[in-house]
């Protein structure tokens, strides 16, 4: 479990960095970007959130845009951002180079198809490869949180709703809260998973939050003038589901706002605070 | 004077937006991008800041990345930031396509030299048109402050040096202070401007500060860990030169910055703050 250190920044009193390792889960090199608060040391270990990022996006998006690291400082939070799919020469990737499904759409699955099956397993990734190599060599300890945005939200909230004792907490920004039932997901999911459906409901929140046992606080930011909001998004669904599931949610429908990083950047302080009262 | 609206994002309450226009300054379309403050309306007109960015940045780097909304929604401030240079098919640029020279890096100032001196009149573009396209088309009123930073720090520093009653305020982060007398200066500097170094000293801010008649109030931070400090940046020498003259100028090193936008938005803040309080 050998990292290498491509990169180093000050920011906000602690560091921003970004390490390479080869991934025995995805069987590729992966890079990922941590921000290190300043009470962060091997006497002062400190809790860590997880960020998945949307279609298209690395590492960098979320470091370089949402505005994190101020308040992350502030409360002594590190922040984990991996990229959203195995990448190289050597990954399968869209026969068309869409966007929306391969390298940069990794779904935060594991497939069971090939070709991508020997790679696209960033569930596995993000749940247990990637917190064990971060706990090994940086000094934060075990407690976490989760949170993302688009395709990265839709991962945080299945991850978290699987997982409910690894995290106290889990957020999204306009979440793919119901991908077996939206374009985005169908596409991935029926290349990710094949064509039977039931599969596909083992990465599906609305299905998982009605067979949820344990409660986390639930945090999802929403725009309404968000492009994708009525064809992909559907949060309306997750709180169905939720409501008769009787697991609470709060799902804020936020004015005006859109599916950019201007968006995240707005709302990060809330969401920060939020995963700040929980890791304690 | 018409302007095409090319994005808008909700942010922090108000909005983002870019917009192209047909520059007469610069013989070319350029594009710039605002941010607007919730409290900008036609009846309480806003201050502007006008940022300017350094080599091979556009109007999106600072409004990305910089994390300056939050506050300047805050103060009731709207922001401004042109590109860095004309840009097109038929705009003149570095031979071999440095990033240093030509597109890109147009070092506000007005050249003189053959091909450059149709297009590269960034300092007119700056000082005189963008301010009468921006306080004719949005709510804001005509105090301003002027920062930047690298190439854009230079830039701020040399027009508020050299227009002291149009702007309140100027600083900069990691400026190149003493372009007469560094490798990135003295490469455009003599392309644009041509080889008789008397011309050079109206854009360097060493010079022009030993001559201003006028004191601005003016806060520079730089970076101890950046790449450039000592080739290109050289701030002791505006210090210096400041003391020289009797000239306030508040220089703050910062341990372990680079010259990256972490740098940037870890004091972004302090800076709006600094502006806000002149530009009441």
């Amino acid at each position: 479990m050998s990292l290498e250190n491509i990169s180093s920044n000050r920011s906000f009193g602690g560091w921003h960095k970004q390490y390479t390792h080869t991934s025995r889960t995805v069987h590729s090199n992966m890079r990922f970007a941590i921000f290190l608060p300043p009470q962060a040391s091997e006497s002062n270990r400190v809790p860590v959130l997880y960020w998945l990022s949307g279609l298209t996006c690395s590492d960098e998006n979320f470091m370089q845009k949402a505005g994190a690291h101020r308040v992350a400082a502030e409360l002594g939070i590190a922040i984990v951002a991996p990229d959203t799919s195995p990448r190289g020469d050597n990954i399968p990737d869209d026969p068309e180079g869409a966007y929306d499904f391969g390298i940069g759409a990794g779904f935060y699955l594991n497939a069971t198809e090939a070709p991508w099956n020997r790679f696209y397993h960033m569930y596995d990734y993000v749940v247990k490869e990637l917190p064990a190599v971060i706990e090994a060599h940086f000094p934060v300890s075990d407690v976490k949180a989760i949170s993302g945005h688009s395709m990265g939200g839709h991962g945080a909230l299945t991850i978290a709703l699987k997982n409910s004792d690894d995290y106290r907490s889990v957020s999204a920004f306009s979440p793919i809260v119901n991908p077996a039932a939206v374009p985005w997901g169908e596409k991935a999911f029926s290349n990710y998973l094949g064509e039977d459906r039931k599969t596909w409901l083992e990465y599906d929140s609305c299905a998982l939050i009605k067979k949820a046992e344990k409660h986390l606080p639930m945090l999802i930011d929403q725009g309404d003038g968000d492009q994708f909001l009525h064809e992909q998004l559907k949060p309306g669904n997750l709180l169905q589901a939720a409501e008769e599931a009787g697991y609470p949610l709060e799902l804020r429908m936020q004015e005006g706002y859109d599916h950019s990083y201007y968006f995240i950047s707005s709302f990060i302080e809330d969401h920060l605070r939020f995963h700040g009262e929980h890791l304690k």
